[in-house]
């Protein structure tokens, strides 16, 4: 029987298995440290398109057709794709999922949708409501600066803490058979809201709702950091990274050597300009489909435990002067299907 | 076990039960004809907030509330809360769920997020991963007129196919044990798109959306329109009503005499000048779970098969050009727990 375990985590007696991912990304992220591992690098960030959006949903729909195609599958193969993004209404994915006849749950958890995708897409398989389910996010970082900060064209200057929207999209297929890795927990959210108003510092009004959703997931499972060999969050960047470790350490809880963040990871941070970071639902969809899961399948590393943040408002409530509620959901990922034995 | 029956339709071995159901609704919907059935009714819209979207944030907060206090629960006895609206980034539902301390996921159905959440719910309760979850979506006039239409003060003339955003919410709590009705089947949709571009016509860009899912239900089951007391939509309004009895009648399914459609339950059509009719994720969400539910309860209608119908588009795609991607999932809902049987 599948199981809640603890409070809020979902340990599956059959953990499904991740079978085949796929990440497409623009050029700024192909000119990271990153590079060697994503599917396809975009030359311009329009793609061809005439506008932003349209360039965004021709991401994520390559992304998907792409990752059907690595797998040998096609649509009919798939029973669900749950799947976000970041522009108002979803159309980034809306668009871009309507040209695949399979049936089709749209999610909204802002930079947190990859991990909230995997959560209720392991939940599907594992509840045995079908054989495999394509979970996948998108970003980009010219729709996103339009909707939520200026024009490009307006050239503003970027504080600090800001940090830079990612242009890419990951996506896994889930799978109730097949080889590994295997999603063997996962621990939803809840919303967390400190009380942080600054929205050019996202990393400090997530990294509590990340802490939140790991600390439970260590109080559920039984389980102790270092039984991960990556704790991953989406997009903490620099500052909301330092931030959730000192909490984390301050619980109990030290991450300081396992920890790592898509969004210090993607960029060069030094040379690339993008202040704190990576950010967007793209970036942790893109870091763990196109690198981590990747080191997972060839065995450099075989337990992760990914986090992807998200800040729930938008801008009309920065407006009218509310604060930043965040959340953060968990899937562990491992090379075993088994659970992993604590003394 | 739990497996697909057809394409894309699920059946449960244990169909989760609706315990409770809750509906907060504005000062129009409580001037219309199913008035006695909704929870409570607004004295004026803005309740009290400052803005509208704080409003809508109040009535889907209050709305949960009641759901969990009239089901002599408390927070901790919900696993989930799967909640959406039509406000950019979902900030309706977003700042309504962070004071409750449940697992929270977001979805973007637009209006068809309502039979979105009971799909996703009544699988994660279905499939062992809970005991309880909370379904619940909302919309206000006000948000969606300023987000998706004019400004109110504006004053703009609405064409004669257009229609009125609800204001309200609707709250039902699934759950693994219980009394009916029980959610036996449900049958995501896919996204249809029949090139319809005229955002001021919804109901027609969605009908075709209804009748995929609708018929893929029929099909998937075995099931006929007679085998339901009821077969609800969710705001296809009077046009767009009209255009999916017509397309269902065309493929061999009559349901002229069993088809509802909340849009035109919730108002008096000729007398409260909301033209085609009533629409928005509140809509069907207050109209199930005020009126509909209670029917079920009291014994009075049997077997309901709800499909409430979404239109994936956002103002800037309908800008740029873009035709209007519709979408439809739809739930069965009967107060037995086992199989009709078909001849």
């Amino acid at each position: 029987m599948n199981c809640k375990t603890g409070k809020q985590t979902v340990r599956f007696e059959n953990p499904p298995s991740i079978i085949e991912t796929a990440s497409i990304v623009g050029k700024k992220e192909g000119e990271g440290p990153l590079s060697e591992y994503f599917d396809y690098i975009l030359e311009e960030d329009s793609w061809g398109e005439k506008s932003w959006e349209k360039s965004e949903s021709k991401i994520i729909k390559s992304t998907a057709e792409l990752a059907i195609r690595k797998a040998s599958l096609t649509d009919s193969d798939i029973d669900y794709i749950l799947a976000g993004d970041l522009i108002n209404q979803c159309i980034g994915a809306n668009y871009a999922m309507k040209d695949f006849s399979i049936p089709f749950f749209g999610l909204y958890g802002a930079c947190s949708t990859m991990t909230e995708s995997l959560t209720l897409g392991s939940m599907l398989i594992g509840g045995g409501f079908g054989e495999r389910a394509l979970c996948i996010t998108s970003s980009h970082f010219c729709t996103a600066e339009k909707q939520f900060r200026f024009p490009l064209e307006y050239g503003g200057q970027r504080t600090p803490t800001s940090q830079w929207t990612v242009t890419g999209s990951g996506c896994a297929i889930i799978s109730s058979s097949g080889r590994g890795p295997y999603i063997t927990h996962v621990t939803p959210g809840k919303i967390i809201d400190m009380g942080i108003k600054d929205v050019n510092n996202m990393g400090a009004a997530m990294a509590p709702a990340a802490a939140d959703t790991l600390i439970t997931h260590f109080h559920d499972t039984g389980r102790k950091p270092s039984d991960y060999d990556m704790i991953l969050t989406g997009d903490l960047g620099v500052i909301g990274s330092d931030i959730l470790c000192d909490l984390m350490n301050k619980q109990g809880y030290d991450i300081y050597s396992c920890h790592k963040d898509a969004g210090k990871m993607i960029y060069d941070i030094q040379n690339q300009d993008v202040h704190a970071g990576g950010s967007g639902c793209g970036c942790c969809a893109s870091v763990l489909c196109g690198y981590v899961l990747k080191q997972m399948k060839s065995g450099k590393i075989n337990n992760v435990l990914v986090a992807a943040t998200g800040a729930l408002m938008n801008t009309m409530t920065i407006q009218q002067g509310s604060t930043i509620p965040s959340i953060a959901h968990a899937a562990a990922i491992s090379n075993e299907q088994k659970e992993i034995v604590n003394n």
